[in-house]
């Protein structure tokens, strides 16, 4: 066993995109096991658009403090354990904030949850579709209630939360029109995913495209951007439409707000409904089971870009706001 | 009788407040009466926000086509009738139009409705509390669903739907916290309506007295204003803060839309609904109802700004995005 854990600490909050220096690797030695406490490693890092969030401001959590090790979820295995709950190889998902090592004591424990080892699944799922991604697609689209026939737009949609709720409402029997920004994206959730169309916005004319493929108006928004884009889903909206706000990634690495003009709202009678997949802890066994149960099917494809090395943590966050990656991001360590 | 109908009708879509001409005083004959008709005399014009609207663009309604008579509610009594429905002193409320005269007819009949003659009462309720306003404000506050001890921040509080939805949140035993442009205003809808604080946002310390007057944050916003004003209104909701959107009357004269950061719908899992009270036609007697018996109890009370003179509509009109008006803007004939 090692005797140095490496940590990324947040040295400075960024300015837009991360810069060098905002996350700083420290080697602090491995925690000292007490009684109560179990250590495990880091097997694999989840790359999440909300940690952005997490490194400005105070918001649903509070923002990391200066100096700390930066807040997220990780996969790891428990190496030596003198906690009742936990033994020696015993995996767990949670916030494990970026390191190889994290402490785990009674103080911490609802942060984290065992998870077991399925044959032929990667262990990374417990990060993606039955992970935050997969549980805050699957409440989303509980909120948003999608009816067989209904048009559905989701954007970031090649992303690990968007490409989930497509397929979730391509279940339900919507049509399904992601919204991405590259061909190689969009070819993925059209010809992988079975969604009816995809939208490059980064093609000039995409607004004229969105158009051709939503004939009938949306009916419901999954919203991951906000901006432009978002302004011009709303513009399509049908009356009495949906939006359920699931993030608005156009913004995390801007100083001014994500401004959207709410004109529409009245004119449609829009439902705008924000949510956060912390709300919904108690059901995420409910999800979790369904998710898995959708996945054993084929019903839930996903893909992972996979990053390597801790010290790559900061390029990879970086990545999730230049779109640099498809489907499910992760950093393996 | 007289012989000849002024109508104002709408020469052109004004840019920001209307400019002289806009609206032109026009004089044709009284039309004849056939079989099937009805004449009826504008005795008051209801002056709304929503007719910039409709000068504007097609939204829920069609735009007023350029040359036809300007688009209006009114209250108007029969002087002379051929259609079976109606006799001779009838008294209808509908979508008169600004002009003296009207002529209703079985295409139009869908949108008059007989209404009563109420002793004590000014036949100008059934252009407010009775009328677009009560309603508005009676199934906004269906919609906002307030509850005992909650807080609700209504913008436009002084104006003829912001002062009864105000009111009826008092009913339902809120706190009311009304915002509004003038110490004149503020001080009606505290000592006269009950509200328990009202704030004028032309004071340059209006934030800070909003975040004293809602210690405990915002449950409900019903919103009429938009812009700078709700975006404050949204940084104080609370976790699952409704936001009513009745209006954004500070965008109606505007070329630049109104345009709201929206992050926050999700930080606090806000649901944001806009409405149109034409959904709400079907029951409209029963919002009448409700209404016409807190007002019999002293349970809502109004205040009225009567212009006259048809000539003065266009004014009128401006003087609901200049502040101009206290609670109901009439124009009597």
């Amino acid at each position: 066993m090692q005797t140095t854990n490496r940590q990324l600490r947040l040295q400075s909050r960024p300015k837009g995109l991360l810069a060098p220096g905002d996350l700083q690797l420290v080697e602090s030695p491995v925690p000292e096991l007490k009684d109560g406490q179990a250590l495990a490693r880091l097997k694999y890092l989840s790359i999440d658009p909300t940690m952005r969030v997490w490194m400005a401001a105070d918001t649903y959590l509070p923002a990391v403090p200066i100096g700390e090790v930066m807040r997220a979820l990780g996969f790891a295995e428990i190496i030596e354990s003198r906690h009742p709950d936990y033994k020696k190889d015993d995996r767990v998902t949670g916030l494990t904030g970026l390191q190889d090592y994290v402490l785990i004591d009674a103080s911490a424990k609802q942060f984290f949850q065992k998870v077991p080892k399925i044959p032929f699944v990667s262990d990374t799922v417990f990060l993606g579709v039955l992970g935050m991604n997969g549980l805050t697609a699957f409440f989303g689209m509980e909120i948003a209630a999608p009816k067989k026939g209904e048009t559905l737009v989701v954007s970031a949609a090649a992303g690990a939360t968007g490409s989930i709720a497509g397929q979730i409402a391509k279940i339900h029997g919507c049509r399904v029109v992601g919204i991405a920004g590259t061909d190689d994206k969009c070819a993925w959730i059209t010809k992988e995913l079975g969604f009816d169309a995809a939208i490059n916005y980064k093609h000039p004319d995409w607004k004229e495209k969105l158009a051709a493929a939503t004939p009938d108006g949306i009916d419901i928004d999954f919203e991951n951007i906000g901006g432009e884009i978002m302004q011009e889903v709303l513009s399509r909206m049908n009356l009495h439409g949906r939006v359920v706000v699931c993030g608005f990634i156009s913004g995390y690495t801007k100083a001014d707000p994500n401004m959207v003009s709410l004109g529409t709202v009245i004119v449609k009678r829009l439902h705008i409904q924000g949510f956060l997949i912390l709300d919904y802890a108690a059901r995420s066994m409910e999800a979790a089971t369904q998710l898995g149960q959708w996945k054993m099917f084929g019903k839930l494809k996903d893909r992972e870009t996979i990053v390597e090395g801790l010290e790559k943590a900061p390029d990879a966050i970086n990545m999730l706001f230049t779109g640099g990656n498809t489907g499910k991001l992760i950093v393996k360590l």
